[in-house]
């Protein structure tokens, strides 16, 4: 019976889609008497929670008394955009709490629940706990490991090729694919080229879709080669753009675009820096040489190959290219395979 | 009705497997009065053919006056390794004849039919036709473009590389996938590598299966690096190998050994040079400058890729490679993508 209300919970949850940004995706329900009497969900980055939502809409709130609560994940107890949950629920009478996972938010993290429990409030853990994490994948991620979560993204010929020779732009995948690409870009908070990648491609790197949330555009560029804004097409877009350089300004950057000052280009060091900043999830879109450097420093946790049935053949550029040896094993396992258009999109992921 | 009789004929067909080597598949049901009154299949290059087997079966062969053949393939007209089948149909009183697929090999093509229409025998043709071709599909494409059909089969890192270095052996694929080329192997009539692939794999290059008409091995070798009987493991085994070579012998081969000295190495030459020998189906496993050079001569019609869930990095060999230019579109079509074990096999044709 709990699994069926928070399967409900879940659903709900899934409506907040890529609005609830760094937030997570939260669902509530809840039930006096095995009947629905309020639900709720986080719809949008600094706007109401579930729980509150839920309490909230509840039309009788005398019902609330003694009613369960179901939320997928454990209710927060900070003020942030929002007044803490766990008052709302303690305030509305509830007596019962069916919580989906704890939140890894060292913030929340176990608090919610013990507050909870202090104010005799019955907790139910771990109900339904895989399906609920999923609902948040790259914030779960995030907190637990305190780095982004990484997906490599890469088009490949069938010869395992990204363009007809190093520093041509060449259509690998078609426009289906394309497209399924612009839409994936929304998923992440940052996307990632190196420098070879804006000056080869001269890209947008932007979903195709507005978005309250746009990723923001990163470029690794040591030599500070795409500081030239009237230049390359992706300074033409208002949306966030950071540059990792070592390299001194020779003319000032537009607004949008963040200059970071640096000499040290260790993969790990400039994640590093981007999780700093509370970016969640980056879309490593490459080049090649950017690849490799991510797999030398063992930063990624998915590749998403988007496979052309194509043969480019020896004179192309080879993904994944660098001098560096690679000096461990890289297993991963396909997490799944679909057709988009006439292409292949084949997930893997890191074997743990 | 035709073609429910005709379904069951390539189901016999089927039965012959690997068995008829160079000649075809073929399968024949006999009907009279809607009832199935004998049926016969070719089991084995050199024995009896699908039609007379069903004619010699036939219980009581006074029925076979005025009954239906149904036959996968245009019957023979020639003294092959058996006499016309044509012959054993008139003498058989069969009355009308109907015919999955005209026989592409000129020696047959068109001859069958138009002699058993001379003999007043009714002669249906293409029934089932396309399913009757895929029973054929190596030997219906040799015939009709007078060449072999050549699939450039390779294993592959997600990244596109095959090996960790050049010249290094690396092990790309897992067990299932190593076992299932060992078992596709036996689907051609030779296997081709390039040197540079027996002096890095050392690799037998037969099918773990024995076979009564296994793969000739074929080996392009432009400077003889291979021609030492006594380094490589693939020279132990009994079955036949060629080797293109412009080198001279220093030492003499073995008997199942034949040298093929050649100062042409294009790859339409060696094409041909094989074909004209009847082979009819021939599995290129690279190396990465064979494929390239078979991209180059624009000779395959498909290509097996093994995909393996692992990451080289960029010191590693790419598929396909080599400095020759590509100057021309190479698009393919994706036909099937399977999983087998942790790898992913997918076949891709060309498009015509």
């Amino acid at each position: 019976m709990d699994e069926r209300f928070m399967k409900k919970a879940i659903e709900l949850a899934e409506k907040g889609g890529r609005n609830t940004y760094r937030n997570p995706r939260v669902g509530a329900v809840i039930v006096k008497n095995n009947r629905i009497i309020a639900t709720g969900y986080h719809a949008k980055f600094g706007e109401k929670h579930a729980e509150r939502m839920a309490i909230d809409h509840c039309a009788h709130p005398e019902e609330l008394h003694d009613s369960t609560l179901y939320v997928t994940l454990e209710p927060c107890t900070h003020y942030g955009k929002q007044p803490p949950c766990v008052q709302a629920i303690i305030d509305s009478g509830i007596k019962r709490v069916v919580i989906g996972q704890l939140d890894p938010n060292p913030i929340v993290a176990h608090k919610g629940a013990a507050i909870l429990k202090a104010h005799q409030i019955d907790v139910k853990m771990n109900c339904l706990t895989s399906e609920a994490e999923s609902l948040n994948k790259h914030y779960n991620y995030f907190y637990r490991h305190k780095k982004p979560y990484i997906v490599l993204k890469q088009a490949l010929s069938l010869d395992g090729k990204i363009a007809a020779k190093p520093g041509e732009r060449t259509a690998i995948t078609g426009k289906r694919a394309n497209r399924f690409v612009h839409e994936e870009r929304l998923g992440y908070q940052a996307i990632l080229v190196g420098s070879g990648t804006v000056l080869a491609d001269n890209p947008i790197l932007l979903p195709s879709e507005n978005s309250d949330y746009p990723p923001i555009r990163i470029i690794v560029d040591r030599s500070g080669k795409t500081l030239h804004f009237e230049a390359f097409k992706l300074f033409e877009h208002p949306e966030p753009i950071w540059i990792f350089t070592r390299s001194a300004l020779q003319e000032k950057a537009p607004d949008h675009v963040k200059i970071i000052q640096t000499d040290d280009f260790s993969i790990p060091k400039i994640v590093d820096d981007i999780g700093q900043q509370g970016v969640q999830s980056i879309y490593v879109e490459g080049g090649a040489q950017i690849h490799h450097t991510f797999l030398q420093a063992h930063c990624y946790e998915e590749v998403i190959t988007y496979l052309a049935p194509k043969l480019i053949g020896g004179t192309g550029l080879s993904a994944f290219s660098g001098n560096g040896m690679i000096d461990h094993e890289n297993n991963l396992t396909f997490k799944s395979i679909e057709r988009i258009g006439e292409d292949l999109r084949i997930v893997s992921e890191r074997v743990k």
